[in-house]
Formats: structure tokens, C-alpha cells, sequence
């Protein structure tokens, strides 16, 4: 059994949530503009997997915390999602540079940036027609965190001696926040116990840190056939990530000033691939893999304090495939 | 008498209000993450003359509908312009070209794209603490509606057959629409009168697309000196407004052939020079100005319908000065 086929059977519990979430996402990215409607038409293709609107309707379930409105937050958090990946391609300095010579280099900036902005306004807008403003809040308050997450590590390139804990808070505010309230809203939405909120919104950013590790150690060790998105792009924008901070804070000046080197290097290319046959990395990736094991342990001793069932089952089943993950 | 000081004794009804507003503003754009302080703190120096957050006080005194929040409501509407500004310096071609060669160049726009999405944020999170939703819902749906609008226009650059009519929708959507949903909340927040803030909203949104227009001729005609930011960079980004519309729709074929050529030719640099001393764009000039008078004109008659008073007064010399400005 493939992964598609088995996050299907997964889902199943919360099926016709998910068929209801997306029947008001493609009701929301649809325009009256036809330019908009192209874009939004063409960034629907990024969606993938839609974890996070899943884990709004598995933890409704879960908690025995359901409603007919849970189907719509899982929208709205799915389209703040889109709204930070197509924001994402423009932060992502490797695309940046292998388009820099195309001529619709500037457009596409522009399209992307004010494609994000609308998918935002959407979901904002989407989040004040619902009975709670809980929501609004919380969703706000996610991405304001998700935005400082990023200008942080944005600040942070290039920092070997960055402490574990700060590339943790950072890692998280920009990925696990937003798995974080996308539990914490599924458990206590609208006006649900806030201590099964809170629990479950930690079930979430352990999920989502866990999840930001593994991809740290994927973006440096996988091959971009595999991945289907670019590889390497970490280490060429400058992103130190655990695994290498794990590395180099253990290494020798040797091995230090030849991390530093490959990240710097001007010109070099294929930063990624010069890291993995030059340095030996391993004790990072392990250290990392360790650590992203520890988050999921934690994550799931919080999911046995929720009553035995079919979506606790999934939202088990899905902590484990973050740490299986390949891709 | 300068604009500053008639600007200052224009606001002087609504002084108490605009100190509230500026020690809200103060308080969102601080943030605990020292990077983003530095950022908040270069970028609240764009502010200028916060006309936006006054219209909300301004329209509240005059209608007789104002209240303690909307201090707080004119805070959270230059938050938005203020996010909408940041994400122009992306979307600036001609600012983008002349840092092309800048090493901090795919930096920068990462940064505005997050900051952005951070002031857009902070506002949202803001207008959730209100006591209606009715700031949250008029103020996500003008921010769709700004994105759509700016969208329409990067897929209309070159396109000298734009009737008035889209190019005024597509102008107003960018421009007025926050000017107008300003103006709606002043008249209307949190539950009055829904024909006054209708009214209000008009008088806004003309206001405002008076104002673009007015905007649009002098980036077609004032040097870069006087205006004190880039001038020239609608041609520049191949946007067709309201003067160069008109003047080519009733052009003969040699005259559009210039045209399109000082719009298009490559390597040309300052197109709206060119424009200027090759083109005879007076018509066109005249018209859109006409058309900014006619607008200004309308607006004044809405608020001719509020009773008399200092607030009232300030409003008119405000839709005044959108005429007179030279800046």
C-alpha cells in the first residue's frame, strides 16, 4: 500500500468533512475576475495533501468536539497555507535564481505576491462569516507568528552558532504554528474546553516541528527526482538547519571552515551535494531524526488522553508517517 | 500657508483621535523579535500624512457616529495601507531594476514580502479584539478586493484599448476601496445607520479614484525631485491610466505608433519623458484632471447632506486638496 492509498484510508473518518472543505475552497478561490480565477485556478495544483485542514477535522472528531463549521475552518487554514507557499516562492532564493534571466521574472513576483495577498484577505474574510470569532483570532494571531518565524530565519542565515532551542522556536513559528492552531481549533471550536484546546494545539506544533525537521534533513539529503520540489535549497539560501548546526557545533575548525566554505563560496553550485560527499553529516542526521522521533513520542502520549476511536487512530497513524516520510 | 500646516489645522477636530491612533499604531508595529523592531521601525517612517486613519475619524465627528474604538479602527486601516505599500516596492518594476544589480536585492524582497504579510496580519489580529466584526468583515473584503484589482492591472499592461469605465474599476479597486470601506466604518461602526455608510463609502471611493487619477498624472508629468518618490514608472511598467488612454484612443495611427514604441521600445529609458516632449498628451491630461474635478465635485455633494460642522469642513478642504496637490 502506497502513501496515497493509505492517507485515503485514513481520512476516511472525517470523508465527508473533507469533500465539505473543499467544495468552499474551490468556492473561494473562484473570482468574478477571470485573471484571478487563472492564477487561483493554477495554484489550486499546489494543494497536495491538505494535512492541515485534515487534522481540523480529525481532531473535531477526536475530541468528540464536531461541528458543522469545522469543514469551513479546515478551508480557511488550508487557504492561509496556499497564501504562504505562493508567498514562498518568491522567498525561495534558488527558484529566484534559476528564473533570473527569464523576462517574466518581475511578473511572476508580482503575481505571486498579490495572489498570496488575496488568498489571505479570502480566508480573513471567510473566517468573519462564521458564528465564533474564535477563528479569526487564533488564525491571525498564527500568521502574524508564522511571518516573524520567517523574517527570523531570514536574519539568521548563515548563523553556525545559532543555539538548538532558537533554530526550534524559529523552525516552528514559520511550519508548526499553523498545525498548532489548526488542532487547537478543531478541539475547542467554538467555545470548546480550553485545556483540551491547548493539549491538542501542542499535539499540533510537535507534530509540525517534527514534520519542519524532517524536511530540514530531506531538503539536504534527497535527490530532487525524489522530492518533487527542489533539493539543496536550504543550504544555497543560507539556511542552517539542524542537522548541520548538530555538525558543525560538534566539529573540528577543519570541518567548520569547509562547512562554511561550501555555504559560501561564491559561485559555487550544488551546495547541498559539495556538504554531503565533503562533510560527514551523519551524526546531524541522526541527531535530528532522534529528535524529530522525541517530538512525535510526546506528540502521541497527548493523543492517549482522547477516548479510543477511529479518528485518534488516524491522527496516530499520522503522526507516524511524518517520521516515514521520504518525500 | 504650506500643505503640513494646513493639513495639521484640517485634522485639529480630530487631534484627541489621530494621538490614539498613532500610540495604537506605536504598539503593533513593536513586536518581541528585535529583527522585526528594526524592520517596523524603518517602514513606520513611510507613513506620511496617514489620511486614510483620519477619513475613519473625520467621517465619524461629521456623521455623529464616532466612538472609542475608532481610534483603533483608523490604526488597523494604515496598518493595512501601510502592508499594501511594503508589497508595491515588490511590485515596483522600476525600483526592482535600479537594485537589480544590488547583492541585497533577493533579501529585500523577501523581507517586504513578509513584513507585509506581518502588518496585514497585526491588522486582522487587531480588528478581532473590536467589539463588532463589522471592521474585520469590510476590511478582509476591501483587502480581496485591493489584490483583485492590482492583479487586473499587471494583466493590463500595454493595453491601450482599455475602455474608462475598466480602467476607473481597475484604479478605484486599488486606490478607492480603502479610502471608501475607511469612510463606510467612520459613518457606520458598529451597527449605524447602513444608508449613511453607504453614502459615505461613495464619498470615499470617489475621493479616492479622484485622487488616482490625479496620482497617475503626475507620475506622467512631474519630475522625480518634486514628487519625492519614483516618477515615470507607470510607463515604465507598461500601466496605460487615464491621460495616455485618452489621448491615444483618439489619436491617429502615427501618433499610437510613438506611443506604443516609447512604451515598449527596449533599453529606452525614461519612457515618460519621452512621452512628454514626442506626445502632445495635454488632451488627455485635461481629461483626466476634468474627471478627477467631476469626482471631487460628486463627493462633495454627499457630504453636503451631513449637518455643518468643523468635521464636515475638513473633509470638504481635504477633497479640495486632492486637486490642488502637485506632490
Amino acid at each position: 500500500m502506497n502513501l496515497e492509498t493509505s492517507l485515503a484510508a485514513l481520512l476516511k473518518p472525517v470523508q465527508p468533512g473533507l469533500a465539505r472543505m473543499r467544495e468552499v475552497l474551490l468556492a473561494q478561490v473562484a473570482d468574478a475576475s477571470p485573471a484571478v480565477r487563472d492564477m487561483t485556478d493554477h495554484v489550486s495544483r499546489f494543494q497536495g495533501k491538505q494535512l492541515r485542514g485534515s487534522m481540523v477535522l480529525l481532531v473535531g472528531e477526536a475530541t468528540g468536539n464536531s461541528t458543522d463549521e469545522h469543514a469551513t475552518i479546515a478551508a480557511i487554514v488550508e487557504l492561509i497555507h496556499l497564501a504562504t507557499l505562493v508567498h514562498d516562492d518568491i522567498l525561495d532564493g534558488a527558484k529566484v535564481r534559476r528564473r533570473v534571466a527569464c523576462v517574466n521574472e518581475r511578473w511572476d513576483n508580482q503575481v505571486a505576491v498579490l495572489l498570496g495577498d488575496f488568498l489571505y484577505a479570502r480566508a480573513f474574510a471567510l473566517s468573519t462569516d462564521l458564528s465564533s470569532r474564535l477563528c479569526s483570532r487564533l488564525l491571525s494571531e498564527a500568521t502574524r507568528r508564522i511571518c516573524v518565524g520567517e523574517i527570523e530565519q531570514a536574519t539568521r542565515r548563515y548563523d553556525f552558532e545559532l543555539a538548538q532551542e532558537r533554530y526550534e522556536s524559529i523552525a516552528g513559528a514559520k511550519t508548526a504554528t499553523l498545525y498548532a492552531a489548526a488542532c487547537e481549533l478543531g478541539a475547542r471550536y467554538p467555545a470548546g474546553n480550553e485545556e483540551q484546546g491547548a493539549a491538542m494545539g501542542a499535539f499540533g506544533w510537535e507534530l509540525g516541528l517534527s514534520f519542519q525537521i524532517i524536511d530540514d534533513c530531506l531538503d539536504l539529503t534527497a535527490e530532487e527526482s525524489e522530492l518533487g520540489k527542489s533539493a539543496g535549497t536550504d543550504v544555497q539560501d543560507g539556511k542552517v538547519t539542524l542537522p548541520v548546526l548538530y555538525t558543525y557545533q560538534r566539529a573540528d575548525e577543519a570541518l567548520r571552515a569547509r562547512i562554511r566554505d561550501i555555504y559560501t563560496r561564491p559561485g559555487l553550485s550544488e551546495r547541498a551535494k559539495a556538504l554531503r560527499e565533503q562533510c560527514d553529516l551523519k551524526p546531524g542526521l541522526d541527531y535530528a531524526q532522534n529528535r524529530a522521533e522525541q517530538l512525535i513520542e510526546s506528540a502521541l502520549g497527548r493523543l492517549s488522553r482522547l477516548p479510543a476511536g477511529p479518528s485518534r487512530a488516524s491522527l496516530e497513524a499520522l503522526a507516524g508517517f511524518v517520521l516515514a516520510r521520504r518525500s
